[in-house]
């Protein structure tokens, strides 16, 4: 079999089923063996940042990684932004890069650069394939390294695709994933038991329900805090799920939230730092004199490593701090960022998957939906802008029995606006809620702490009114059904509506006042 | 004055005064600073595809570097494809990319990557500022990088912008280049003499007036052929000017035009080679046995020894060779790839600027032009596409009373096509006509070559008709006025009412044929 045979029987072989595409010529061979392994899903983006985000979506979503195809290193540079949000999600990617025949690369041809520097910002692991010989097992490699959490990239020369003599390669078993200590666990339990103000900061595999309710004991029983980090991966929550502080993005408000702390510890987490330096505001967010402890490190199985916690603690199997079900009432009058949120929380239907960029239109969503039935959250990971929408398609593959929640800022929703094309053509059940307040309002409110005028060229970079985008005709021209929503009367008609249908459809949610 | 002031009064006193933008936080006083210093021009662009590629088409017609400002590594990344072109195009670009606080970086803060190993990919010259007091500095020696021709990235951290002291910096005059040598010249004047099959390859700063001139008295002195690189970044063409012969972009058809060459002498051009590698085709463009003479290498100053090898020719300073003044009739009846060439040659005014990303569909267009009135021809030099309507938006902020037509493929077109949403808030006189035939057919034409199916989930890889595109409804939702044409003569009435209007428009050229 020739290499390309090889790569996608080693990927359907061990679970990855579901290619994220955007495929150029140096990848034709790939492309042409897709009608000979009909397990590979192929899901095509017209842009590689939807097909990065895509997979990012999926993995946080399927837990197992999906594969992309992107086209040298303009495609992988095309991707790269989500591929970093990825990265910060440690969401298993095998990230596939097609390059040129290895004996063209000399050559300087117009599309060739150096891939291998551009994947290392991103990748845990790369590897350039050198021909079909050991091209299965290169795949295979790569499917063990993103099980690891993260993004393997796995550059695939043209040539290494078309050239017979290759195998399908073997898998190693998934890499046992360490224990806390009962050392390490003694002395978190002890820093808990000191009486001194504590908390838990809750990351990555923390965040799923037998990591929150084992977090959720530990508190009962020592009166120690739930914090979460700012931007988790993916998050379960709503009512019946024990309830988590998310830390907040701007440092002065993260830091007031553990102004008195003399115990934080990390738990799949890392030591908080504000997402920005500001001038003379420290970047470290935990208080001078805060002790830092580390129950398990990022990556490591941190349910597993609570529960042992709260066992050792002596801490009650009840859990006396569920959400309760609750939900704001249907919101009327004028749409502003809190009854666009109100919506959100009164319609939120059971089992959906969110995912959040709703960026500062969306302050209140969060708080409205605590109390919504059960659902999972997904967030901005890695700050590069441009990833809700990617996200909320490939969870949709992942998902599709469940309704997707795309909350989208509109200067956001920009970046990677040709999801909702894939939406379409996949018929991919995705309801995305632009917040459309027609600025980049969080940097105005930047703008407004370096303390510039509001009327200037400075402040006309922040300005997405001239002239203002329709999302409605955008959506219209990616094949996608739209509503506009000026009152929230029109926004909860237009969400029931939306929701009780399948297949995509946008909302464009104008807020004018920004808040 | 701060570090940003210093590094935005550095630019505009040395002819920098246009800056293509998408910034964030961490830029946040670079935007502060554009209040003070009103002779920067801030074009803002929604995605930073469009900043990039627009400063390649500014620089390509201004012949002067604009500057961008991006958004740490992934903004960096979402720019990196169009960078990649203007490598290519060796297009003078000051790339400005904000990084986080010195003190910030070591902690790992989300949006924290390696930017300088990504910035290498595409740049000539890389340096990440250190502080305010070297920032201009730093600045004047980024503008003089960029100016030997390419993109100088300059990274920019927060406090290196905020921190007083800075100072501006002093540009180094523009190097001299060097000419060819008597030495140089005489042998490939010996070897356009040999009486056998000769031609010159020209490409970069050959391919202006002068240097295409020079070049048709060679050719009418010694009957050498004259070639042009198959993707010139500016290309002086139309009635009056010496016709070249562009290389095919398909390997097989590019060694047919050069199949019979004794002598090639390349002109500030490579060696050619074929865009991508095949199966059983070589690599190499030029036939065995033919040889390579280098009259002088890319980047130096091709016009002036076109001009000496012309002289040491003895050729006539007449130019029997000057295309003829002619365009096609309006075309009448369906709309085809050969018919929309045909209208665009009929209605192409003078003195105007052809961004060409047109591919499969734009197969007739270059030859429907040949006669037209003179004229500036823009291509995709780096083959990574998404290219043409950030160039033809650059193109039209130089030359603002020039009229800029952006012919663009539609696959290609979804890339970037946030750029109409900056045409429209600058008001720039861009006509863009989407060769909409709904499939990447150019792919499908690569994917018939390797011999795979026309029914299965290969070729429903490059099938966009699945919903199709309404780019009508696209350009409306970011502000631009547009039409469909499905005959050649509403597209002929389309092109008039754009062409005689100001300002952005856009014409849906529906060719299902394909060709």
């Amino acid at each position: 079999m020739n290499g390309a045979h090889a790569v996608l029987r080693t990927l359907v072989a061990n679970g990855v089923d579901t290619c994220f595409t955007n495929p150029g010529t140096s990848e034709m061979h790939f492309v042409a063996a897709l009608d000979d392994v009909p397990a590979m899903r192929p899901v095509l983006a017209l842009f590689e940042g939807v097909a990065t985000g895509g997979a990012d979506g999926y993995g946080r979503m399927a837990g197992r990684p999906a594969a992309t195809l992107l086209h040298l290193g303009p495609g992988l540079g095309n991707g790269l932004a989500n591929l970093h949000n990825a990265r910060r999600a440690r969401t298993p990617i095998v990230n596939i890069v097609g390059d040129h025949a290895t004996y063209h690369q000399p050559l300087d041809a117009p599309l060739a650069s150096d891939i291998v520097g551009v994947a290392r910002n991103v990748s845990r692991w790369v590897r350039e394939a050198t021909g079909p010989e050991t091209v299965g097992a290169d795949t295979a490699a790569a499917i063990a390294e993103a099980r690891r959490g993260g993004v393997a990239t796995l550059i695939l020369p043209a040539d290494a695709s078309w050239l017979e003599g290759a195998d399908v390669g073997t898998c190693p078993p998934a890499p046992v994933v360490a224990n806390a200590t009962a050392d390490e666990i003694d002395l978190v339990r002890k820093a808990l038991r000191s009486g001194e103000p504590a908390a838990l900061l809750l990351g990555g595999g923390a965040l799923c329900e037998p990591g929150l309710l084992a977090a959720s004991r530990i508190a009962a029983a020592t009166g120690a805090r739930l914090l979460c980090e700012t931007f988790p991966a993916r998050l379960e929550r709503g009512a019946g799920m024990p309830a988590v502080e998310r830390l907040a993005y701007l440092a002065e408000f993260a830091a007031a939230q553990m102004e008195n702390l003399r115990h934080l510890v990390l738990v799949d987490a890392k030591d908080p730092v504000s997402f920005f330096a500001y001038p003379n505001l420290p970047s470290r967010l935990a208080p001078d004199g805060c002790q830092l402890h580390t129950l398990v490190p990022e990556g490591a199985a941190a349910p597993d490593a609570l529960a042992a916690l709260a066992d050792a603690l002596g801490a009650t199997r009840e859990l006396p701090a569920r959400a309760r079900a609750e939900r704001p009432d249907r919101p009327a009058g004028e749409l502003t960022a809190r009854t666009l949120a109100q919506a959100v929380g009164a319609l939120l239907p059971e089992g959906a998957i969110v995912s959040d960029e709703a960026q500062t239109g969306g302050l209140f969503v969060s708080g409205a939906t605590a109390g919504a039935p059960r659902h999972d959250w997904l967030t901005l990971t890695g700050g590069a802008i441009g990833q809700g929408m990617p996200v909320a398609t490939g969870a949709a593959v992942a998902c599709p029995d469940r309704k997707v929640l795309s909350l989208e800022a509109d200067g956001s929703a920009m970046y990677t606006l040709q999801s909702l094309w894939t939406q379409a053509r996949e018929s991919l059940d995705v309801t995305t809620i632009i917040f459309d307040n027609r600025a980049y309002a969080i940097l105005n409110l930047e703008l407004s702490r370096v303390g510039a005028r509001t009327d200037g060229n400075a402040a006309d970079q922040f300005d997405l009114s001239r002239p203002p985008l329709d999302f409605v005709a955008l959506a219209r021209g990616m094949g996608v059904e739209a509503a506009r929503a000026e009152t929230a009367e029109e926004l909860c008609s237009a969400l029931e509506r939306a929701l009780a249908q399948r297949g995509p459809f946008l909302i464009d949610a104008i807020i004018p006042s920004g808040f």
